[in-house]
């Protein structure tokens, strides 16, 4: 028995089914090259034990909560952490047993795939979880954790990982970074700098932040120069700690290009905490354009992940916080929201700047228009919820014919869910084979050139693009 | 010779058609739960004979109709009633000539599925409908109708409808319910709520209506209070008739918490006549939430069908009225336009809201985020236009990974076109059973699952959903 | 060896691609019917050859050189004109081999099938271009161009083409299609009015646009009157040299049906220059309504192609000008925009309006529907971006099910290519018979009716529609 079908996620057809399949052996074993993604840089730092398994598959995945909760459970029963920091389910027993009773929920979903993935191919299980294995299969996975074989560093080594990159905020000290660079181990974990703290005027404490930023950079961030020398000063030192890009998570696509008196005069407004909405998002907007201009100088990738209506229940928010399943994606313009950007700095060769959408209808009509044609954009994977068999299809019948494959930047798995990692890049290489066999059964391509792209998919674009 | 294909609809791989094949055998004769539709409760409480083929099939169905307007043809001649009661064509046999010589329009349509299954399974009719054959089947069926066994109650019964839901005006007097429920006949036929007479301020006497809904029961509705009073006891009233679900058809999805005295300000100025566009709109908006929260009470499925710009043609509408063929879908938001519903009452676990869309680009975007993390939020199935195979099934791919099956309610049908509703079911079943066996043709299921899924969205869900 | 997969293009089950290339038999040798497109008529009216390969595949192909470009390459570097007449490459062979060295850059696009079709096809090059065979292809292609064989006229004959339409500006003096007619030579080469520099008052030029206008016609157009009798005077000129149809590219969808008075205003801003943004586009709206009212007098055929943002690279446009790959679609509105228009002359049966996008979730909400049930309103074929395999196949499932097939209006080119002209009709007649053959396969048509409609798709269609 196993959970896992050796064919699955190729196309039916046996003939296609064979050239998916030889494409997939060739590049299946490649080297995982994860160059976004949100695991705690402190797992591979301290390299503890993971203490339980609901606190490694159920409690930090939203992914698998928000289905829990949208039939009706209630996130205290799962351990999700209160704000107020009341009780919670502590038991991870209970918790499993609860995920397990409602696993059927998952079916037809990624989270299925990735879960059984991870079971089967770390901890060795092949029993489908339900009710009455979830007892079993609990003892199974916690008698697993406290081998040292299932530490972050050895897992981080079974899976084959080249190099991951964590995500950390402009005003973090990096220390866990520090103390992976001084352990001597070997593993790549590399940061990115994720600025919105500082940038969003919106953000809780916005000018607090950016006197914080001017105290760690000894530079006078009341000024517009010193603001920017300030985060100069921070990318070079989150260089140092191996960032190749800079990620920024904007509620639209919007860009600005304004003049360094208007530019200055927002600043100010923000830093008094007297910016209208529409200010706000224009200083937002005019920060990715000075992003970019850094970029030119220091080389690091601009990452724009934006369309998410973040915290939309207000409930939610107030008894449990941020990033609790209640991020919805929205309709985003990209035409006329990137153009003061890519107006400024849109034809530099030298420079890449990654677009992400959660806005599955602008693939075809904006996204790979737009790629296909300005020289410093690419376009991200699919994003979020279109992190999925059917949402990678997707992503590539919407976006080859008009950007082609080497607009786009391979595949990251943008996840804090770290035994997952495998199963999602395992997913996309079968989905991107399984395309290219497609391409080659229909008379688009031909098994050589597949071949290539295939590799290039699943490591050479991610590499390249990022620069790693 | 037959008109239908065994195996249509299912896919085309002879590997995944198998195991759709079985799993369609596994739900094929399930019972019909057609929990929102818009067949005639006279139809059930007199039982008379249809009248003719014309009258059965081109007449009352707006697919019919408007594709053979789209090719020129006159609704007059098609015997499409007029506003001013001036001459249409009344002849059965030349309506049915003119809709059979054109058949071919139908091409590629559901509604050639739809006639093809009712003209073989009610009727018998084996040859393909066209100019030469129109006479010999327009015979054929008169013939048929003179039966008992073709009166309503009889196909009622064959069809093997478990229960059906008709939908009446908040005003209507329910008298052929209650005709129905006096006969003795065992057919289940229920009513649900529909208050858009009452709860728009746009719709045609509105006041009047308010009056009206005053009248029947026994409740001051010049007042904020005796207006809600009025409308509880008339869902109270639709629940005596079986009423599971009340239902409501906005051109937005926008909804609206207000406080009281902004409600009552907005319902006074509304039966003044004195509504801008946008408090009528804010005013149906908030009579949703206010819907809610009688069916916390009351226990009635909410149903919300936004987003047809009606009536597009103002010709059209001043020579035959309402629901011509010319009611277009339009871009609708839904993920500000629920927030304040959903702030109020989204966390409801007693509580199922149903939202149904005509904009296929909302399905992964933003209905499937929101039905898969609010507990009170369900999709219903796909609607109008994509009540169809290539729409029922871009609906499963695009909603499954996101929200799974569980959050949504299984098919209804929707039609007032009786004998179109057995072949509706099968066509859901068929599409449902073939999405099915390709998630165990891709390894993304395993066969014992796809089974029970298959049970629950051909029967289950909607029984459970609904209610019934 | 070959460059094309003799059943390129069709499903990859056996079965289903037995019956695609049955369907395609029958229809892959019909005429070539291109009743829009913007070829050259000098080239048929001069039949001079052809200069060299770089200048007939890459300068003036904007799918090509936009690829090349977003992967960092200079436009001057493909020959690309400046508008300062500055210089930029004149070597074609040097053009040609930056082409093949990066033809990998089209795998997976349209193009890549383009060109692969023309080299084999036209040219019988049978190996896949690259930097190795870049030098061999050159001198074989530029071989063939010296030959009487490979002149515009031999081509236009060996590709069978039965009529074609290129598009002239209402100013254009139509001399050569002047030649074309006193040549003596049968080809059809027609022509279509094209009236944006005289009917956009944001157009360059507008005022002195519309005097010329009247000097052609000898009318006085500074009146509105006389400015209508002007295009009433170049819309019969037009026709004189064949033309069926006008066309309209403007940047939303947007119609008006504006008093004489409030149209006479607005003309005369116009010629004044005095437009707002807003007045302008509500002139260029109303002239849609005009336009179709005189195709009620005059029986051409009004073609609306909306929804482009031109020139979004302002650098680009500003040292090449328009039309170099930076024209990116947007999201328009038809329910709402076309309104206007439809009330007036949509319920015209002697009318023909085509309604393309390049936004392709308004295929099933809105168009489909919307062409589903106005007698004078068709679709037209998937455009510009979505012209390729995934485009194709998608406008099908999305058109089809509520449109139907006779409310499409077959396929047209739209190119200035000429060589991919035989290409991209093969690629439009392979897509429809696949997704006819995925019709019969699942019991949606039976194969008579297929084959009858894949002869419409190819032919019958467009020659009715665009009454040629």
């Amino acid at each position: 028995m196993a959970l896992l079908d050796e064919n699955r996620l190729f196309p039916t057809d046996p003939a296609v089914r064979g050239l998916a399949r030889d494409l997939y052996d060739g590049v299946r074993n490649l080297p995982i090259i994860s160059p976004h993604g949100h695991t705690d840089p402190r797992w591979f730092a301290e390299n503890a034990a993971f203490s339980d398994p609901a606190s490694l598959f159920v409690t930090p995945d939203h992914y698998v909560f928000r289905m829990l909760h949208s039939q009706g459970i209630d996130l205290d029963s799962l351990g999700v952490a209160r704000v107020d920091g009341g009780p919670t389910e502590q038991d991870p027993r209970k918790i499993w047993r609860l995920f397990a009773e409602n696993y059927f929920l998952f079916r037809g979903t990624p989270s299925r795939i990735w879960i059984d993935h991870a079971l089967q191919e770390v901890f060795g299980v092949t029993e489908r979880l339900s009710a009455a294995s979830a007892d079993a299969i609990y003892d199974h996975v916690a008698a697993c954790l406290t081998q040292d074989a299932f530490r972050p560093r050895a897992l981080f080594e079974r899976f084959n990982i080249e190099t991951i990159s964590t995500t950390e905020s402009a005003l973090d000290n990096l220390k866990w970074h520090g103390m992976i660079r001084d352990s001597g181990w070997g593993g790549k974990v590399i940061t990115a700098y994720r600025p919105d703290a500082v940038v969003d005027p919106e953000f809780e404490g916005f000018a607090a932040n950016v006197a914080l930023l001017g105290e760690m950079t000894d530079e006078d961030t009341t000024t517009w120069d010193g603001y920017l020398a300030a985060h100069r000063n921070r990318r070079a030192v989150f260089k140092a700690f191996g960032a190749t890009s800079s990620d920024h998570g904007h509620a639209t696509a919007r860009t600005e290009n304004l003049s360094t008196g208007d530019a200055t005069r927002l600043f100010d407004k923000a830093l008094q905490g007297a910016c209208s909405a529409e200010e706000a998002d224009a200083f937002r907007g005019h920060m990715l354009t000075e992003m970019a201009r850094m970029s030119l100088e220091d080389g690091l990738v601009l990452q724009i992940h934006p369309g998410s209506c973040r915290n939309h229940s207000a409930d939610i928010f107030q008894r449990f916080g941020r990033d609790k399943g209640y991020d919805i994606p929205t309709r985003t313009d990209y035409v006329r929201a990137l153009k003061p950007m890519l107006d400024a700095v849109g034809g530099e060769r030298d420079l890449t700047i990654i677009v992400f959408s959660l806005d599955e209808t602008s693939y075809g009509r904006e996204l790979a228009p737009l790629a296909g044609v300005y020289p410093a954009l690419k376009l991200g994977p699919p994003w979020w919820f279109h992190d999925s068999y059917e949402g990678m299809w997707r992503f590539r019948e919407m976006t080859t014919e008009t950007a082609g494959f080497y607009n786009t930047v391979g595949f990251n798995d943008d996840t804090r869910a770290f035994c997952s990692i495998p199963a999602r890049h395992d997913v996309a290489r079968r989905v991107d084979c399984g395309f290219l066999a497609t391409l080659v059964a229909t008379g688009r391509l031909d098994m050589d050139e597949a071949s290539d792209v295939a590799h290039d998919l699943a490591y050479g674009l991610a590499r390249r693009a990022y620069r790693l």
